[in-house]
């Protein structure tokens, strides 16, 4: 049976893929999309996901446009990396679907308190501030969520400061408050999306796909390859969201490890670190775990697998 | 014409009085009363605010339940000062209203997008946890809402730690993005609370009225004089919410200054600390003021006017 | 007896004024001067001391060059208060006395090693670095100290930030140090030194001592007039430095209550606040005391005495 | 010609050991041994230091004792790790030679300023506290360092608390004003010295010295192996400071990135890590360097050899 997922994210170029990871999955249910300022506004990175809605052929799940700031701290962007549209590069089709009417933290509560407790995976592949929201908003979605399984984050490897990620920094105390939830969590952060490179390789791949949407996928790397090699000196972009959509799909596809896990939040040089206490086996009743492997081709695997099942959409 | 307000509570013995002192003030139209953690447990004040609502025959109006905790920190309460009930010392009667199925932020959010823009003043007189959710889940509410006039924090005196008051370190990330926010906002705090103590001139006042009501506000006094006295050293206790109340019902009982107004959240000593900036006069369009000194005659004149209005109720 | 002190400042208009009260005044015996940097660079603020020293018709004392730098932050002077030299407005004379060969620090631990146990006063008006450096290099000066009284900080009002003084925050760390050792220590902070202005009934005192101190003091009081007046906003300027001084020659001058007080280090907007905790009576022991009165009247009498008694000096 | 080092320390099991390693090599002169509060009180690492020198025969050079407590927090000691002595195993000689009448702090400062400038390098194997202080009562020093070669921090790894070291977490504000001067630093950290495990094999090596330094090595290891085992799990204790010490014999030992290198000093989780910068290669002019790979065989080749350089001793 598949894994039904609310997808919270802001496209954002690996937030586009990992849209079409999770519509072309047959192990993914995916029962809303929902976004999040963070890559860019929330009103641009709305937009962005109706578009990429479009193009993977999603319909009839509902969409909701979420926090269009962070709890506590100012708005922070990416158009370093992710351009001023938030996903430049490739044309964006006209969105044909519309916006539900509720918040994103709303909509969230509303499934997960609808669906069978312990069914609804949340998938957030952005600043964690709908499901901090959610989380405060009814408390009791935390222990009817199945488990909660996250692109942000590192345990040695930063992106926006020396230790920290773009997605936790921006909004720490709303990623704090969900690393400190009961619910069963999944870090994927940099230590595995740093091995998930769109290399000459695996772009051949999704090109040979053929379809429009995958190319679509081409361009998105295209330029996110740009953006990373001269952001980042990265030789071939990391391609992070879709990693936490693959550890649904498959869990298998990460080696994680338990430990205990919180967000620092008062540090001059490392606010916002994912802070892993790795010195000894973790305490029985753990419910934090972090990705520090991927099963690379897999990974590719899977994604040029969702792209083929999707086959020819019309935008 | 009345103040609309929203009285957003944690019953608690001065918050009992507040609720009296707005619900018998012919110049304020109560739309709703909200609940949030702090004096006790969201259980505890809101089952009080019901039984306070019944005792001051307030009726027709929706009550609900809000935070059961803070933003990002663990819960604190106050037994010390409230009791194991939140509102120790009288008995309290059965609630005869029901609570609305809608959490407070919603209920907050609903309301204020209800009304005529410009005509809801926000009284929060506890952590500000319940007005940081809402602004954050809709916000559009800033903008609309006449004014926030809150009892918390202090500029010269705390007591909770040396400079930082109870509502405020208890949720201090909920009470930034409150007094960060662009709605204009009176900070009454310590400084003019402190001046409003129950002597026993005041409780004698009180008891006059010979009413139900009347009796209940003398036993809470009477509760709450002892437990200031045991825990922080006062001859009388300071009844701070209701002061609020009295700066919405007549502005002109506290005398307050603009300044440049924030929260403390990351200090060692001064966590939750209301920073206000008086070295100058505060810059043009400065949204926030605080409340300096209190008429305090006039203050217990309104009180006891409210208890007189408010007559015999039936509990 | 005089009052055996060593004083470690910054001049600065106020601590060359300090000097002139210690030298001139009967009731103290000036064992030093030490230096420290703050108001400007350590080489101008020592070079000025050893100016003042001969204005002031200072000698047979060892005068020593103490920090150049926090213990832990970086540099932060105050040109648009003291100017570029840190002593602008009258000319100086060219300094007649050598420096000790000695560190401050050095210098402070063997004049108190040397002299009798709890005879030794320490006066700083600069920021705390000298004596943190001695007290953690020769741990034993801490019992043998008579006591400390310094100028610096403020518990309702602050000058640097909302909430903190120039001479505690540009060396926080070196306040939190001395402030928590065992030795007694009164503050004199702002509370204080904001009531001791020079008005022009002041400066018209100081003018009619008539000699060349006299005047170079009245230079000092305008350009510092001046700078207060641009930055700060005061009519008349502040003379913070000697109150710490009187307050030794006479401690009724101010009054003070005890009170538990640290520094704050890691505040967001209340980094180096003095926070006292003033909600109760202070616990038996406890060593810290802070001004928070000052006879205005008796304080500027001191200075004229001692200026007059310096009399006529050569420079 | 063998390098001059200045060896700063709290023995401590594996202090004791850097020692003798520094005593024993023919590429060290040992130009004096200070000591630092840390493992143990400072009584007691200087009289273990003392002991210490007795069994390696070090003779002829001063030892100085040096701060008893940390920069600004209070002392924290290690008495599960070095028993509670600070040398726990073995019988400790009585000390054949006197401590130096000055400060570790001063006698650091005057060694440098009296040698070649280049030619002297620090070797801190404990807290920070001295050379931070020397750093700051005379800066000159800083210019005058060859290089500073210290064990603690580490990059990927803490042992204190997730992410800090014990040398650098009880003094990080020293931490701090060490790892931001300009001299040539290289942070011979946790990442290196969990590599240098003392297994059974490396203890039969040196019981095979057969002398009465190496049988002290000998019961040294016997003890510390107990305790990492049971208060941090290691099947072989990590030998921390002789690594440091072996970095100046042979700078080939260990691998070293440069990288830009502070400490976090109000991390809520993080304090006293060392924060490196791996993003990106290091600026030029970088002086800070981490030590991330170490060539274990040839490390313990070097303390066998020094064991055996030094021979039979006396004690």
């Amino acid at each position: 049976m598949p894994e039904k997922i609310i997808l919270d994210c802001d496209p954002g170029h690996d937030d586009a893929i990992a849209m079409l990871l999770a519509h072309g999955s047959p192990d993914i249910e995916l029962l809303a999309v929902t976004t999040v300022m963070g890559n860019q506004t929330i009103e641009k990175v709305t937009r962005n996901a109706l578009a990429v809605a479009r193009v993977a052929g999603i319909a009839g799940i509902p969409c909701a446009r979420g926090a269009e700031r962070p709890l506590v701290r100012s708005i922070e962007t990416a158009p370093d990396i992710h351009g001023e549209s938030g996903l430049d590069g490739p044309e964006l089709p006209e969105p044909t679907i519309a916006l539900d009417e509720r918040s994103a933290a709303q909509l969230i509560i509303d499934i997960v308190m609808a669906e069978e407790p312990g069914t609804v995976t949340l998938v957030p592949t952005g600043a964690l501030t709908n499901i901090a929201l959610a989380a405060r908003l009814e408390p009791r979605i935390v222990e009817r969520v199945k488990k909660v399984v996250l692109m942000g984050g590192g345990v040695h490897v930063g992106n926006w400061n020396a230790v920290a990620e773009f997605n936790i920094v921006i909004d720490p105390e709303a990623a704090h408050i969900v690393m400190n939830e009961r619910w069963p969590l999944v870090m994927v952060g940099l230590d595995v999306t740093h091995q998930a490179l769109a290399t000459p390789e695996v772009a051949a791949r999704i090109a040979a796909v053929g379809t429009p949407a995958a190319a679509f996928v081409g361009e998105l790397l295209d330029f996110f390859g740009h953006t990373y090699k001269d952001a980042q000196g990265f030789d071939h972009p990391p391609v992070h969201d879709p990693v936490a959509v693959a550890a649904v799909i498959d869990p298998a596809i990460v080696r994680t490890i338990a430990a205990p896990l919180t967000v620092e939040l008062t540090g001059t040089s490392t606010l916002g670190m994912t802070v892993a206490d790795l010195r000894a086996p973790a305490p029985s009743g753990c419910t934090t775990h972090v990705a520090m492997d991927l099963d690379v081709d897999r990974f590719w695997a899977l994604v040029v697998d969702a792209l083929e099942r999707i086959g020819h959409t019309d935008f």
